[in-house]
């Protein structure tokens, strides 16, 4: 049967999520699902209309609260992410939810909490990175021993949304309004992608800076109370170490995701900027191999026999979306849902918070009990 | 009022087709078609349920009839393209085509007087690349002038799906069904970049090479008829000069639709494996700037407001299809049609027929009338 | 005992001569060389101070004639080789001499007959890009198999030197003083590498372009004569075939020296600007392998142990010193001597004459005895 | 009057040490040293002949001695370097000594010591990575301010000379013998780069690791006591912060010392396995521009006037040679000397001692006075 999906939000993700649930069956076959319901604040009806959604309305808990709907895409501001997983939650429904949960790790915690509470309802959060075929291939290549034990990580996530001094003053600058700042944003991606490559965390010792302090504001200068960027130091429950960098202000980079990971017999490289292309070294090989994306890495086929012919952003939340409707329909598990995003959130909350100073996370999981 | 669309073919193109007519309204706006019907030899009805069209047919002919049809979607076999079309333009449709219009210079020709017969139904073939964002920059900044007067054209598009010397022998290899090889499926892509970026062409001298003359088949070895690569000079009307050449057998090539454009003033260079990057360099400027796709290039920002974020080869689909309904509506012309389309065909027949020899192509126009 | 030397100008290519005869010993072994006499129009003693030559002289026949001299540099503008060569070889020397060997083809000829009378003695052309490791390595890796047998060619050497359309008038631009344009200074190099990878050219189709027709002069706009561009398509005598372009007036190319080679079994790609790496591909791979030079290629370990360090342009040179001390010793031969800088030479003269005309080299061969 | 020189060692940087005198001359100008003697355990007289020194001798003590030596280059093992430059400090010569120092900061400390007690002799020590045009480059770019305030620096330098597990035990891998491990060998150079673009450094905190604690030997399995590799955040003086990375067991790189510099109008960035090219983006433009090594850069036109034409490693160490010769000549001062030297072991030397802990430089300056 027809899953029913209500989608809140339509903007950069709000766009993305209704792509993803209207092309999920062609691309990868099944039922098609049922777009039933869009909320937004404004113009829901011609937006649902545009989106190819049944309905449109400006009330999210009456959409959540439809009966009609099994499934709820939250693509909204930050600071709505708990209350709408919550009466999602609270209404039976499973939830797909873009990262981060919420402004604070209080907050992910009792999501998380809420989740653990129903355990029949699937929650999906949307860290589109680790849905790339050239991903798949790494965290696939690394499973299968193929560049032996993993010894060491680096990381970065930089972009330059902020980058210039003269960008006005916003909420999202402000812990009330936007929680972290490149940690939230960017860092929780990097955090996702890291610790599905190299197994969980068991240490972070952290910088944070703000680059530009004030920034214009219609009422003067305000002050920028989250970071810009943040620099850590990783020890990995196993034993290997990494470094991990994330920047909102770095001038030129647009989506500098670039990872490597080393290991005992051979190197992975990566950079999301060219998302079609994965590194491979192995020991004993001249150099470093440049394979692109294709039909014999994972998800590729379903969307373009040919090799090299490109896949793109928006395709890897279809992937995602697939994944959602398999863990729905009782399969496959997928993940991260609230539990694991809340350990994401808790690295990216103990960079925010270590000041230099090295902090465990299991000590902070005891604190939190 | 939405547009009724019929799709023949459920292959690579017929998907790619689907997701374009499932999400073109998503991504650009306006009012979304209405999926009528598909049809395919066979399971059409499960891929109508898949793709999401009403209903399924193994009847194409009946697609193309249906009063609620108004556009339909060609994607089968080279060898299907001229029945299919000339029907859909005999019944009132408007046609969208895939590459190449057909095996034969002589149907191409018929096929483009047909269409010329029938002004008020648009024709579009599917030129992918020429909807990049990329492609779509550097031909605007060509045509601000930013380079200067384009002086000379280097274009190559190699593959390597005919690589292999133990592949076997196939009916595509033959002039009968498959028509040309390399050129047919390749380079008359080049041809459609070639001439967007650099205007007509006057004459080609070409070279072909069949590198594998014979394959395995059940039959013992049998003799490859269409080229496995060509080479070429080229003349335009302007007075430039470019280099041509395409492969169906270059390891390790998988999309290699590289092509670079010197102006008078500065240089453009762009390789469709890394679709997402366009090299642009100006006189005076130290180097190649490497601008990744973006909200500030033609049509990414519909997609994604965020810059380096990738694009993918679907995607260019969905431009098209918008291309296309804009020019139903009556608004801008769209292309390359059946006009444009044999333009290109007699390029690369020209190219096939050249031997070494320099072929004028207006005189070729001559001898065809 | 050690080898005399007279080095013959000091400009761009006398330095690198000069910094190659004094590091040769140092980097391979051996005796070092002698430096007798450098000579030069102008400031010859204060230049041979510091070039670590014995003396200096304004007097070049002298510096040829020198008893203690055994091999003479020519590094002199082009119209002046022939006389050069002439006169080293009839005083007994051997030549290491700058390409072009001449500015026309009879003169090449003529130097070809005169260093066939005198067997003895080595001749060398300044060929550099045939000495990088990176090359070496391609060309040992196409002769052990590793890509199969050679199907195609595909090359192009471009710069920009000439692009600016205000650049002045030069008598380099006219055929008395500089005889052939991009072909003379660039395509020999092109064709050079060409041959050393791919074998034997059979024929040649060429168009050759005037970008700027007109350069301003202090006596007002004057005519340029010599090509700013040529392409060519080539049948080489193997059956395989190749693509040739080469360019002075494009823009934002510094050296781009690139070709790739596809064979039967695997591809080679290369590109000067980058000399350091050269890109490997076996059918069966998952993609392009970039093999930065190291002491794993041919001659890098005598200059430093470590790979990935970066072998420089005038390092080149220094490997061409060797093989001609190698030559002149009795050992190995060396080349392209002018036998064969005669063959590389009728090439471009052929591009140069073609017109768009195939031109089998043969036959001119034939019309030339 | 010419620079009397003693070479002490023949090996990798023997060689190029010696590579370096001999062309320093033909390079820049000036009057050619004098290679006096040279020292080595074995085959000094052999050696000397192939490098071009007057004499060889294997007691270095006499050639530090030698009235007619003026200068002495030390390139030995680690180990020695502290007898050999205290002893040419002591005989009043001026001292080229390879990094690092040597094996204790004690011992780094006493040199600079010495050498503060002979402020008429120059110490220069071999960084190379300083002397590349492209590096010259940026830093007159971040000095001009063409990239604004530099807000972040992100460096790393691998390689995988020791990634091989079974890669048998040696000395260097002792405390010792080799005294730091990837800190001595790799990170001493990015230190000397991230100070020279970003000043001064003010705390560090940093972990390091031995990827393969045993290896064997032939007296069985034997502890590695220095680190494989290490990793450190960055307080900069200037308030920016970095984050740094350095290993000698990441497979598949050879040379990657890559850094890029984040500043306030702009961002830098570049890879020394490919160190003909510097990436530089400033505020607006669209992407970053490749700047390839050329004659618009410093230093490189003296080696070559030809763009994109690629400097060496080796020649790195020309121009190392040229400042040391100008600061003997009493002329511009050259660096890092001794003192600088020792604020560059300082800081490896706290990274290896770090643990996690935050180490402040300037209490560490305390703590040693």
């Amino acid at each position: 049967m027809a899953l029913g999906v209500a989608l809140i939000g339509t903007g950069f993700m709000g766009k993305c999520h209704a792509m993803a649930w209207r092309n999920v069956a062609t691309v990868f076959g099944g039922t098609p699902p049922r777009l039933q319901v869009l909320a937004d604040a404004a113009d829901a009806g011609a937006m649902a209309a545009q989106f190819g959604f049944q309905s449109g309305t400006d009330d999210w808990q009456a959409a959540v609260d439809d009966p009609a709907v099994d499934v709820v895409s939250i693509t909204t501001p930050n600071a709505l992410h708990r209350p709408m997983a919550d009466a999602a939650l609270r209404a039976g429904k499973h939830v797909w939810l873009e990262k981060p949960m919420s402004l604070t790790l209080a907050d992910a915690q009792a999501m998380a909490d809420l989740a653990t509470a129903h355990p029949g309802q699937v929650t999906l959060l949307g860290y589109n990175y680790l849905r790339s075929p050239a991903f798949q291939a790494a965290r696939d290549l690394i499973a299968s021993g193929a560049i032996g034990r993993p010894r060491a990580f680096r990381g970065v996530y930089d972009e330059d949304y902020s980058a210039d001094p003269d960008l006005p003053w916003s909420w999202r600058m402000t812990h009330a309004g936007g929680g972290l700042g490149a940690l939230g944003d960017l860092g929780c991606h990097l955090v996702s992608v890291m610790i599905a490559l190299m197994g969980p965390v068991a240490e972070v010792t952290a910088l944070t800076d703000i680059a530009v302090p004030q920034r214009p504001s219609p009422d003067g200068p305000r002050q920028v109370e989250n970071e810009d960027s943040a620099l850590a130091l990783i020890r990995f429950a196993s034993g290997a170490q990494g470094s991990f960098a994330t920047s909102r202000v770095a001038h030129g980079r647009k989506c500098r995701l670039q990872w490597e990971v080393h290991g005992s017999e051979g190197s992975l490289v990566f950079d999301q900027e060219h998302m079609n292309a994965l590194w491979v070294h192995r020991a004993g090989e001249a150099g470093f191999t440049r394979h692109l994306t294709g039909p014999d890495q994972p998800d590729f086929a379903a969307f373009c026999p040919a090799p090299g012919h490109n896949f793109g952003f928006n395709e890897q939340k279809v992937v995602e979306c697939r994944d959602l409707i398999r863990a729905i329909g009782g399969g496959t598990p997928c993940g991260p849902g609230f539990a694991e995003g809340l350990a994401i959130e808790t690295i990216i909350h103990a960079m925010a918070a270590s000041d230099g100073r090295a902090i465990r996370l299991e000590e902070l999981a005891h604190e939190d009990a």
